[in-house]
């Protein structure tokens, strides 16, 4: 079954304070992006491997890849105004029957068995995402304050989220809404259910400095 | 006014997956537990540090001081059941009024700002935590599987958490339930209200090999 995954880079990169977004950033020498492309070749070589970045960083992208000599073959789509745009443009590059992804840019410690469980569940369930358990007591904020509630109703969601081909563009058909966090809510909005499977712990999206001290001591 | 902190490190460390409960794990050559209770000392040299420990690891705990030369002043409480026991034990070394911190063993990159600002707001609203944005989209398990819910309207709750003295012994008489996680919640049964102020991300409960691999990165 053909395998596609769009991998999306969006980010801006504000949040880490620098100029350079948080894609580009080099975590054990090599930018971010390129790790995460590269755990999916791992896991397939023959995937087909879509890369959404904004036009204005796509130049820069191709002088990191000359630089780095980073030859992994995939396609570059235009991101969009948010994320529900960008993977819809990405989209537009995925044809015929089969499975496609959906991964954050910034998350390139997926395990090799996450990407795995993603897609041959997907097979048959069709929308299939990653979760973790949360570790810390959650609170839920109310009009009245806040209120604790049973951590064990709730997970994190993290990527790939892994669809079957037809499903998710029938689903990105629908006109955006800001309740569209995630590509799974975008399915759910078309009434199907979403197939939870296990996430790894590791797996985690570089948005802060902090994160980037996380992921260097991860390599 | 006197302030107390109750360190609670009741964990058999089994998550670790080793035999040294991780509240005794190195982290940057030292255990985890001296760098936690230091943290306290750096906001307040004055402070009552009480610390709840199982029986069964106490005489270890004064090997490692004597080894590592630690030298600074605590009791020692014994650790309960669970958490909620290993609290109230605790909570029977203070005495008078004041502000009691109760704050989680294997936390010990909380920063002095959240130390600082959980005691001061503690002053008036009696009943203060820190908690943290989530990153991650979150799933809600319901009956007929799960559900997207707005990330906005969650915390996640770290520590301390820090109360008046009087309201937290009040709260700790009561019968234990499993719906009691954390100290807020048992304060909040007793129908008092409970004050959020920002925690800070390096304030990771380290449960997991992982979380050792993050902590190292953070030194």
């Amino acid at each position: 079954m053909k395998k596609h995954v769009i991998i999306v880079a969006g980010g801006k990169g504000l949040r880490m304070g620098g100029e350079i977004p948080k894609q580009f950033l080099p975590v054990g020498g090599k930018p971010v992006l390129m790790r995460t492309m590269e755990a999916f070749h791992a896991y397939d070589s023959t995937i087909h491997i879509i890369l959404v970045l904004p036009v204005s960083q796509q130049a820069y992208w191709k002088e990191l890849c000359t630089s780095y000599g980073f030859a992994l073959s995939h396609d570059i789509a235009d991101g969009g105004e948010t994320r529900f745009h960008s993977v819809r443009n990405g989209l537009a590059l995925v044809e015929g029957e089969g499975l496609v992804g959906v991964h954050d840019g910034v998350r390139p410690f997926v395990s090799q068995e996450v990407i795995a469980g993603c897609y041959a569940e997907a097979v048959h369930k069709k929308a299939v995402i990653p979760v973790i358990d949360v570790v810390e007591t959650v609170r839920h904020l109310t009009d009245a304050g806040s209120e604790t509630v049973p951590r064990n109703f709730y997970k994190l969601v993290q990527t790939p989220q892994v669809f079957d081909i037809s499903l998710l563009k029938e689903a990105y058909r629908q006109e955006y809404t800001e309740a569209f966090t995630d590509d799974a809510s975008v399915v759910e909005a078309r009434g199907h259910e979403v197939c939870l499977v296990p996430g790894n712990r590791e797996n985690i999206k570089l948005t802060t400095p902090f994160d980037l001290k996380v992921a260097e001591a991860l390599l």
